[in-house]
């Protein structure tokens, strides 16, 4: 069986670059499929090398979320959008209080792309799903001309499931009285991609904190089973996040300046750029809403894991119609935080 | 609650454009995912309005499928990209045997995309749920400035149960002595698609062919729960998926030419383009691979069905350590059908 190798021509993944045939369902695709993204992600569902994937989910609540990837440059401090794109999904899924299982990714090549650098992408995103310990059990691949993409674009599904007794989060859960817990300091993500960016001309060592968060919910959930809310403020930052909630909750946030972790490099590259760090991307952040008798609990367990030893109570919700999200400055005084409106930092993930 | 609306200025469905700030989380992004996205998918889980969904399916094992779309032009005679996102995932879950059950969606929108067209993509895309009664229960919406895409391109995921008591058709089921079915005339998808083309002067009234086969499979595997492959052929045509799964099997596959139903329009269209309606794309088609036994049931049962009238047994399984897929002419002779090497038909789907 199988005496005959359908691909003649070796892939050439030092010089080689994507061609339109490569997307076009033949031969080169296929051995594509196989050389590269196959040989990565080898995993036992993928390997099933159908359209689709079998699966066996464990008893639960299903999740599925989604989630493209245009983040620019490609290759930044701290990650990539290959392991970007994998620590993103997994959050998202983890952000209900679920354990991921599975995830897809389908690949948007523009023509000319090198493959040496789709190599790296695509072993970065092996190596991150082995981490998290989940496999991406299917995939696709297009390509398209040159000047109508931008090298590549990823699109990641995640799945997982609920564990039984664990209450999921949702974004319209958080009460009046409720604390508002995040896990690190904020803005990393942002400051480092814009520092790569080219024309902004200022130098940091700061790394974007892209990671994988489900270890770190699954040690929250264990120790508290209904979290109010759980979400990871990419987009938009911390205050757009707690607007949303806010809005979807019907009820205000105040948060407390001078509770928020924000490393002073951070800090000092926002005041230099004149934008606020509370509106800045992160990726290995998240910010969990819970009961007040909740809270030592659960900061407690988050600073027991690797990713949330710099963990803090940043504010508390409140009763407000209008769904106010305000800050109580170092200085004494109240400032709202409105959603963000213009365009801050575009392609940050 | 929710008594201050957060969207100040109404979104132009008529004469706006996609900006950099529909991507940046804000405030922006919110009002086009509520008013464009939201307002036109509206089911129970996407109204969750997290970042993910919570799904309870049915006992089964699951299975996991995902497409991007990149489909030029955008319209097409008989679809556009979205309802072909929708009928395209679709099939690709129903391949396995597979009901359907939930769908997501991820945008990759181009600074200065009309939103008009957009809402014509995205109303289709919500008819072609509707229609194909899946859901669309979570997305997500990224921009890329002008000239880094193309317009739109969409990326959908599927998730759908194997029915309790089917065995999960798959590439490498197919055995010497197997019947070959196609549901109905191969080629119209691409043959639609070259005719919008410009710079190629032909005109036909072949439409594309795409739609969702969910429901034609359901009669199928009802009919025999033991189908051995099912696969739709898209890209690289019947030629190119015969191919695979002949490689999959470790089988050959010989052909009656005469027995493959290609419309006269879709025949003259390819003699005139100089390519082979065996290697043209399909959307709405698919073939079956079963035990002789089993056929003329299947075949029945295709034909029953709206989309399988002209449904036909188009060739066997053979014993073939080569894999060749081979081609009885009509004039007696025969040829091999190798895989798709060259670029016939750029962004087809």
């Amino acid at each position: 069986m199988r005496t005959r190798t359908p691909f003649p021509r070796k892939l050439d993944l030092v010089k080689g670059q994507i061609e339109m045939t490569h997307g076009s369902g033949g031969k080169l695709m296929a051995q594509l499929v196989e050389q590269l993204f196959a040989a990565a992600f080898d995993n036992r569902y993928l390997n099933q090398r159908n359209d689709q994937a079998l699966l066996d989910p464990p008893p639960g609540r299903l999740v599925m979320t989604t989630d493209g990837y245009v983040v620019s440059p490609l290759f930044f401090p701290g990650g990539d959008i290959g392991s970007l794109a994998v620590h993103g999904t997994v959050n998202d899924v983890a952000m209900a209080g679920a354990r991921p299982l599975y995830l897809s990714a389908g690949f948007i090549l523009e023509e000319g792309f090198p493959l040496a650098d789709l190599k790296r992408v695509v072993d970065s995103m092996a190596k991150a799903a082995m981490a998290a310990g989940v496999p991406i059990v299917t995939g696709d691949t297009k390509v398209v001309e040159r000047g109508k993409g931008d090298g590549v674009f990823i699109t990641t599904t995640g799945v997982g499931v609920v564990p039984p007794g664990v209450t999921p989060p949702t974004g319209d859960r958080a009460r009046p009285g409720d604390v508002v817990l995040v896990n690190g300091s904020l803005g990393d993500h942002g400051v480092a991609i814009l520092s790569t960016r080219e024309g902004l001309s200022f130098e940091t060592t700061i790394e974007s904190d892209s990671a994988a968060l489900h270890t770190l919910v699954a040690s929250m959930v264990e120790v508290c089973p209904d979290l109010h809310v759980l979400r990871d403020p990419t987009r938009g930052g911390l205050a757009t996040t707690l607007n949303e909630i806010a809005w979807q909750s019907g009820v205000g946030v105040r948060l407390v300046e001078a509770a928020i972790p924000i490393k002073p490099q951070v800090a000092a590259a926002c005041e230099l750029l004149g934008i606020d760090p509370l509106y800045v991307a992160n990726e290995g952040k998240l910010l969990a809403i819970c009961a007040p008798e909740d809270a030592d609990r659960v900061l407690a367990a988050m600073r027991r894991h690797p990713l949330g030893t710099a963990a803090a109570k940043v504010g508390t919700v409140v009763q407000d119609d209008n769904g106010f999200v305000q800050l109580e400055t170092s200085f004494g005084g109240s400032r709202v935080l409105d959603w963000l409106v213009g365009e801050q930092l575009p392609r940050i993930c």
